[in-house]
């Protein structure tokens, strides 16, 4: 990315320009399409249908009837109207700290958003499930099987759910929560909640919004880091569609499709599958494989996993984490988790490199580089950050007497500036940490 | 419009390609910045600055503050989020037969919609008042003053509301009511619904989705007809906006906007504002005042007005409505109203036309066109649909005794296949309807 003197910005965080910030074959294939037609979807096109396909292809067959949308939250929204359709139930499990869009519906479901604003109620057809968090959640790596533990709580609240007279239409989650803090369920999770949920008469809604199009590198979607036995009821897609063009898409089983129909309400969408917009989505899936994105996010993506782990020895301030993801603040081998000071991502900004920060605590750092990042690219990031780190670090030798370490997890915060006006880490919210995990058999397989 | 054989159509129904299909400025705007840079709006971009001054600048003042967003579904759910959260209330007013679009909440409150669903329950936050229809309504030309009439009952909802403990946090309604049936409010309805509402501590959202731009030919926005003394609250946009970019944009004035700021929930929109739909937007806007695109509706729809008229005192098929366009099928003259027959509409696409009815009974024939719509494909329209006329009544001579005429305004269906397999129009249900309008005086202002 330039700015607006024509500096140069490595930009390690736009997952929206998927493919590379205007790709010109991405570029060409809107332009032409916007000069030949471009009309709302009450016309038929060609484009529509030779998409559908294309898309379809990257699924599992049972996954056949596109919606074409504009946005994530409109294909989330979207998604939710045809669970309570389908099942004629109405509530909906999330997870915590999930986001999973804008619009009304969505934010009833987004514990990231509705904790945002002060004297939010929880509406009463949500429920709201554990985070399955293997490196800061209630099972770690040291849970003989936290998998099957989260899918438990699942099914606990769909018990009380049932006593109070509640019945369950879904259980959505992103396939790897994003802003939630970046966390990869373990496997074997998402099969036994789609059991728990079917069971209990719902369906399983992923939403790969964030994390779809070969970005988790050893397969197109996410949710299939599960397994080959795994399929959702609906898949949700969103900002990497289009790179950059507003558009989005539901997927689901022609069950679920029949039984929308069969509604007597018609679905229509003004803009949703225009011919420009899928003309762009084609562009996106030939780019992805003529280029082999997804090949490419697998090998930098273990390359850039290569290097933060090598951050992670040398560096106390980075967590012990399955994935070297996590800054924890001081103390990681006594179980302390600190704040990442955002001050450090302008840090990383003056020098020209575009990171951001997620999770709970904004202290995982986020990495959704345009699927085009190379080992060149890596390298320049973790250089920058190794410096930060020993900078950091040198300052808070002199301050880490003063953290304030609480028995019972929870914080007592302390943000002193120092006298470049910088915030030191204070001490965030700990669950102790044992776990010793095989670090080089779980590496972050997302860019 | 061209089909794939390359065969011409007459658009007369597109009003999302308003400034005329593939506008080359506007694919040139929008190539041009796809080549440059588009990115999400966690960005600042000047496109965003400059496109929003330039929207606010068709407004009111007190309109100043802009939500960039994708479609018109998600400009009206921030509508009601923004209003939930300025007034603390829960509760929308909504006309018959209103729709303002397809996510969950949106449904809730558009009767179009919901009424197509078998069994579906209207929301308990959801009040639907009368839609000021002068011609087919409750309170028609006749009455002395039917503004005061229907503002009338959206005040009775109120007091309604307030006796069971609710509270109205929103009147919407578009501006002129698009397919609940074209219709046009009376004249001073939006001031005294606005009263109502605000003295009720709600606030008044004017959708501009399907009529804003310039369509109305007199205004740039619809709510303007309503006269100089009305202000919104808010005001949603949405198709013509891109010509067919997915865009669209919610104003409002600060006090909603800085309300809904310290709910402490920030507003995130990746798509909204992105420096592509701006780009796009401002050429929207460029060419609008360029081709005086404004004053072409107004000349080019008072025409087309006029001709309908010829059509209305020629034709005993076409309904004597303020405007010309309503079908009314046989009887207009004893004021019994029949169904548009659909299958007339396929004559016309036929004849390369296109053309769509809308309306609670299907039977108002909606034009739309894009705005460089001239006064020959005016008169090609009406060419069409006056031989269309002749031939249907024809053929209604021998069936108009055949028709069910109900005292009570309800219908008993007949619709007999003649030979050529159409459908004859049957009798609607009807109010009497004996006023005598000064046609000349109500043009249709809208193309």
């Amino acid at each position: 990315m330039y700015n607006e003197k024509d500096e140069k910005y490595l930009d390690c965080i736009n997952n929206v320009a998927h493919v590379g910030h205007c790709h010109p074959d991405v570029v060409e294939a809107g332009s032409k399409q916007m000069e030949l037609l471009n009309t709302n979807s009450r016309f038929l096109h060609d484009n529509l249908v030779l998409y559908a396909q294309r898309l379809q292809a990257t699924l599992p067959e049972k996954l056949s009837v596109c919606y074409f949308v504009n946005s994530g939250s409109e294909a989330n929204d979207l998604a939710l109207r045809l669970a309570w359709q389908y099942t004629g139930h109405k509530d909906i499990i999330t997870l915590e700290n999930a986001y999973h869009g804008h619009v009304s519906s969505l934010i009833d479901i987004s514990p990231y958003k509705f904790h945002q604003m002060a004297g939010a109620e929880q509406n009463q057809h949500v429920h709201v499930a554990l985070s399955p968090d293997i490196y800061r959640g209630k099972y770690c790596e040291d849970h003989p099987d936290p998998a099957t533990a989260y899918a438990e709580n699942v099914k606990d609240i769909i018990e009380q759910a049932h006593k109070k007279g509640r019945k369950i239409a879904a259980f959505i989650a992103e396939s790897l929560q994003s802003c939630g803090g970046q966390v990869i369920p373990p496997v074997g999770y998402f099969q036994k909640v789609a059991q728990h949920v079917r069971n209990a008469g719902g369906i399983f809604i992923a939403d790969e919004v964030q994390v779809g199009f070969g970005r988790v590198g050893t397969h197109f979607w996410g949710f299939q880091l599960q397994g080959e036995d795994f399929v959702p009821d609906i898949v949700t897609m969103g900002k990497p569609i289009g790179n950059g063009h507003p558009m989005s898409c539901v997927i689901t089983t022609r069950e679920v499709a029949e039984r929308f129909m069969s509604s007597g309400m018609e679905y229509f969408n003004t803009f949703g599958g225009n011919p420009v917009s899928c003309a762009i989505g084609l562009a996106v899936l030939d780019v992805i494989e003529k280029e082999d994105l997804q090949g490419n996010a697998l090998h930098v993506g273990g390359y850039l996993t290569q290097l933060l782990d090598d951050l992670k020895k040398k560096h106390p301030l980075v967590g012990d984490g399955p994935w070297p993801v996590c800054w924890v603040g001081p103390g990681k081998k006594t179980g302390i988790r600190g704040h990442l000071p955002l001050q450090k991502l302008r840090i990383l900004k003056e020098q020209r490199i575009l990171l951001s920060a997620d999770g709970p605590h904004r202290n995982v750092l986020k990495f959704k580089p345009p699927m085009c990042f190379s080992r060149e690219d890596a390298e320049l990031v973790v250089e920058k950050i190794d410096q930060i780190l020993t900078d950091l670090e040198k300052t808070l030798g002199l301050q880490m007497s003063e953290a304030v370490i609480s028995e019972n997890g929870h914080t007592k915060r302390k943000e002193p500036s120092d006298e470049n006006g910088l915030v030191h880490p204070s001490v965030g919210s700990g669950h102790k940490h044992t776990g010793t995990l095989p670090h080089n058999k779980k590496k972050l397989k997302t860019l």
